[in-house]
C-alpha cells in the first residue's frame, strides 16, 4: 500500500513537473511586443541637426528598451507600457509630462489614459497640472477608483488621497516650450490683425508619446500621454485620455494609441474603430490601421499617425504627416528607431 | 427667334418646376424619425406613483413633439435633437439642467454632447458648473470653435466670449437633488465604518437625457445631456461627453444616445461599437444595439441602456435594467412614451 501511494506520488510530481515545465517553455515561445511612438507631425530632415535627431533616437531606444526588458522577464504589458512612457515623461523631449507645452494661461495641463485589453478596464485622466507622471496616475484611477476619467484639481485630489506626490507647476516649465508659447502668441496676434486662421507650426503641436505592448501571457496593454497643444484655451481636451479615440487595448483584437490633431481622431473614433475593423471586417492590424489613417482620417482633413500591436505581436506604425517618432524591436530582439517616411 | 427664345423659356421654366415640385414631393415623403430617452435604471411601477409617472409622462411628451414638429417642418435633425434636449434641461425631473444631481462638493457639474452625423463634427462639454442647456453649449463648442471638447472653467469662458449668459450655481439647487445627496453621504458614512463598497441606489445614478433624429434630408444626429452621478467626485466624468461612448451619430449607419454607469460604457465604446456593428458586420439597427447593450455590456456588469435611429428612420431602444424612461413617434404619428420593461 505504501509502495502503491509511493509510486502514486512520484507520478504525480512528475506530472505536475512536465505541467510547469511546458508552461515555461510555452511562455519562453509565446509571441511578445511593444512599440513606441513620440508624435506625428511635420517633422522634414532639413528641420533637423544630427545631434536632435540622435537624442531623440537614444531616449526612444532607452525606453523600448526598458519596456521590452520587462516583457522579455515574463512581465506584464501594463508595467512594461506604463514604465515606457515613465521614461517619455520625464524627457524634455516629447510633449508629455515634464517637456508639456504650455496653454493660453501659461499653464502646463497634461492629459493621459492606460487600457488593459484583458478587462478592458481603462484609467484617464485630463487636465492635471501637477503630476509628475500622468500616466501612473491614470493607471492609479483603472486600479484604485470605479472611475474611467478624472479631470483637473479633482483628479489631483484623488492622486493626493492615494498617496501620489503632487510636483510644483514649474516642474513643467522649460524655455523650449515656454518660448514656443510666445511665439504662438505672437503670430496669433499678428493674424488676428488680418483676421486669419490660427495654425500653429508642428513642432509647437505634436510630440504626445504612447505605446503598445503584448506580453507572454497573451495580454494587450495601450498606454497615451500628452501636454495637448501650444497655447490651447478653454479647458480643450484632446483624443489622448478619451478611450476609444487616442487609446485601446482589447485582447480579442489590438492595442491602439494615436498621435495627432486630437479633434479628428475623437470625431473618426480612431483606435476603436481599427479594433472594430479587425473584429468585424476580419482584417490584419496593418490593413484596419492603414484603412483609418490613410484612408478614412484625411477624408476629414485628420492628420496625425497610431502605432498598433495586435494578440499575435504583429505591428502597424502608419502614418499621414511627413514623419512619427517610433520605434520597435525587430524579430532578432533589436531596437529599431524610425523618424521620417521610409 | 424671338418665339424659339420664348418656347425655350417655357420648357426651362417647366423643369425647373418639375424638379422643384419632385423634390419637395420627395421630402413629403423621405423617412424621418425622432426617440429620445430620461435615464433607464431601476425603474419599478411598485416605486413610481401614478402622479409623478403622468409627470414624467408629459414631459417626454411635450419634448418629443417639440422635435417631431421641428423634423414635420423639414428642420433639421440637430436643430429637433438640441429643442428636445432643451425642454428636459429645463425640467426638474431629469438630471441634466435643473434637474442635475450634485457632487459631493455641493456642486452640480454638468455634461453635454451632440454629433452630426453628416460631417461627424462634434461638440461637447464637461463639468460645466453656470451653464443653463449644456447642449446648447455643446452645440457651440462644435460650430464655433475647432475643438470637440472643452472642460471646466475654461468651457465657460468659451461660452461668454461667444455670448452665452451664465446662470448662477444656486439656479441648479433642487431640493429633491439636496436630500439625495445627503442621503448618499450618510450612506457612504455608515458603510465606510463597515468598510463596504458605495453603491448608489438608481434615483440617485440616472436620469441622464438623450435624443436621437432622423431629418428630411437623411440627416442623423445625436445628443446627450447630464448632472452625473450623485455625490461624485474628483472630476468624474462619465461616457455622455465622450464622442464614440454616450453619444455618436454617423449618416453612414445610426445615431446613438445612451444612459447608465458611464464607466462601462465608456470602457465598451458603446454607440461607435453600435454603428461598427451596422457598418461592418451588416447588422440591422436593432441587431447592433441589442448585441451591444444585452449580450456585451453585462458581462462587464454594465447597466443601462440606449436609443438608436437609422438613417432609414429605423429605431431601436434596448436597455438591460428594469426600466428606461423613453419615448418614440409611431407610423401614425402619434407619440408612444414607456417606462417599464413590455
Amino acid at each position: 500500500m505504501k509502495n502503491y501511494f509511493s509510486a502514486y506520488s512520484c507520478v504525480k510530481t512528475i506530472f505536475v513537473l512536465v505541467i510547469i515545465i511546458s508552461f515555461n517553455l510555452n511562455a519562453q515561445n509565446s509571441p511578445f511586443g511593444i512599440v513606441v511612438h513620440g508624435g506625428a507631425g511635420t517633422i522634414l530632415k532639413s528641420n533637423m541637426t544630427p545631434e536632435l535627431e540622435q537624442q531623440y533616437s537614444e531616449k526612444l531606444t532607452e525606453a523600448i528598451t526598458a519596456g521590452y526588458e520587462i516583457l522579455k522577464n515574463s512581465g506584464t504589458s501594463l508595467d512594461a507600457a506604463e514604465k515606457v512612457i515613465n521614461i517619455l515623461e520625464d524627457s524634455p523631449l516629447f510633449n508629455a509630462g515634464k517637456g508639456a507645452v504650455f496653454t493660453n494661461a501659461g499653464t502646463n495641463e497634461l492629459d493621459a489614459a492606460i487600457m488593459d485589453g484583458k478587462t478592458l478596464k481603462a484609467g484617464a485622466v485630463g487636465g492635471v497640472k501637477h503630476i509628475k507622471n500622468p500616466i501612473s496616475l491614470a493607471r492609479m484611477v483603472m486600479e484604485q477608483s470605479k472611475h474611467v476619467l478624472l479631470t483637473g484639481d479633482g483628479a489631483e485630489t484623488f492622486a493626493k488621497e492615494n498617496g501620489m506626490e503632487l510636483v510644483p507647476a514649474e516642474y513643467f516649465r522649460t524655455e523650449r516650450r515656454w518660448k514656443q508659447l510666445q511665439d504662438a502668441k505672437a503670430k496669433e496676434d499678428s493674424l488676428k490683425q488680418k483676421k486669419g486662421a490660427l495654425p500653429l507650426n508642428d513642432e509647437q503641436k505634436y510630440g504626445t508619446v504612447g505605446c503598445v505592448a503584448l506580453d507572454k501571457s497573451g495580454n494587450l496593454a495601450a498606454a497615451t500621454s500628452t501636454g495637448g497643444t501650444t497655447n490651447k484655451r478653454w479647458g480643450r481636451v484632446g483624443d489622448t485620455p478619451i478611450i476609444g479615440a487616442g487609446t485601446y487595448a482589447n485582447n480579442s483584437t489590438c492595442a491602439v494609441s494615436a498621435t495627432g490633431t486630437g479633434e479628428f481622431f475623437i470625431r473618426a473614433v480612431v483606435a476603436h474603430d481599427i479594433s472594430a475593423l479587425m473584429e468585424y471586417k476580419g482584417m490584419s492590424v496593418q490593413q484596419a490601421a492603414d484603412e483609418v489613417v490613410m484612408n478614412k482620417l484625411p477624408k476629414i482633413n485628420g492628420d496625425g499617425g497610431v502605432i498598433a500591436i495586435d494578440n499575435k505581436g504583429n505591428i502597424a506604425m502608419p502614418f499621414n504627416t511627413s514623419g512619427m517618432y517610433r520605434a520597435y524591436i525587430d524579430n532578432d530582439g533589436n531596437v529599431v528607431v524610425k523618424i521620417y517616411k521610409e
